[in-house]
């Protein structure tokens, strides 16, 4: 898994829904986390939020009950594939110790002009960050 | 699309991000009240979500940006596959006034007895109800 | 009381937490919807929300828990105090048909300009729209 | 402010609503998860969250905008009143580095037995584990 680029999340108590578990919407919420921790602030890369990114596609598989622990959840996150103005995270929820996996998927994101109102294509900068992450497949433009 | 059951959704001001926009982990959650709403509070079908019921896979295609609104979104579900202790709804999120759609995927949900920590058969009362509900295609036990 | 105006607010099953109550968070949020329907989408009034508006201070007293259903709850409030770039609402979560008040409080709120970063003055129109409401106290500029 | 208790809590970006800025329902969330990791999760004191603790009343002041930013933010907690199944915490929610207080206020919690639905009287532990927090003021059953 040395492929992958991995960030911790915190927990919050209030995650839990009244079967005492994470509920299941929140793991989306993890990952739209994970994607905002991975973003740097400025460089290359930096404008991917914040010139506008919207998520077009997202899936996710439950594989393990999830309970409120003081200590972070991992989502590990790999480019798989990247597109003229688009690009696909796979993505997974576990715990680094154990190597337990609570949920697995992909989200598919779309750069978007919030002024236009239309996709916008990835600047080199851009494409230059997304090759540094780790791929899991061929990288083909769309 | 009279073969679909449709439930409104409320939206919150509170569901828009920093985008403006209704934000896409928010989506899950209008389909998890779509089904909170449509399971029955008494009779068959009532024991669906009390008896234990977990989120095993879901999906969402995002298909038109969603603003805040004081008019409810409206929900359609249809069951597309019954097994032996699981069901699947295909779904999505539209204006039923205009027809546009927001979003549409599907949700696998597993029939589960959170003390025993493991799947539940659906019970005939179950089953006879998930019956009376729009059937997209062949159903099969699994 | 009359002199409240009252807004129903759709429960949604996530807003329970691991006790099985509504999350005492939520019922800001309640609060929060309650003034969103309230302000009107055109007209006097319209620009309180779309001009700036942000909450300066709230508080909330639990008087009764709250599980989910489906019929919505009421949030009333009365405006109790008008002031020259601020008002403040009296507010109360309740079951109108049973009478039960499951939380009660009040919110102040400040006309804000984000674009200068800094209060702005109610402009005559929303003073009048404020007029219109509910008022449980004398009003008087601050 | 050596006397209080303080806690490092991860924003998310999903926290910020149409207007850019953490939301203010949100940071009573920030709250909660500052209580959820002050409690122990075994020994005196463990048994005050897993016994069952509602809250009665809080309130926030709201003094500076608070934007996502990797960088958690601070809440800090002073015990400021103990009575016999109740106890009570003046909160800010600040930043260390700076010294900003993007909020403040209070929340009073009672022991409650979901059970019986009513009231608990605060164990001789649980006392005890709360003496060792910092206190403001005189502690005076009640």
């Amino acid at each position: 898994m040395s492929l992958e680029h991995v960030v911790d999340i915190d927990l919050r108590w209030g995650d839990a829904d009244a079967f005492g578990h994470v509920n299941n919407v929140v793991f989306f919420r993890y990952l739209e986390e994970a994607r905002a921790r991975v973003i740097p602030d400025s460089g290359p890369g930096s404008t991917i939020l914040s010139g506008g990114l919207v998520v077009a596609e997202q899936q996710l598989k439950y594989l393990a009950p999830l309970h409120y622990r003081k200590a972070p959840v991992q989502v590990g996150m790999t480019v798989d594939h990247v597109g003229g103005s688009s690009f696909r995270l796979a993505c997974r929820v576990f715990d680094a110790a154990s190597g337990t996996v609570f949920a697995e998927g992909f989200v598919a994101l779309v750069t978007y002009n919030f002024t236009t109102g239309a996709p916008r294509k990835l600047s080199e900068d851009e494409r230059a960050w997304l090759a540094t992450y780790p791929q899991e497949a061929s990288t083909t433009p769309s």
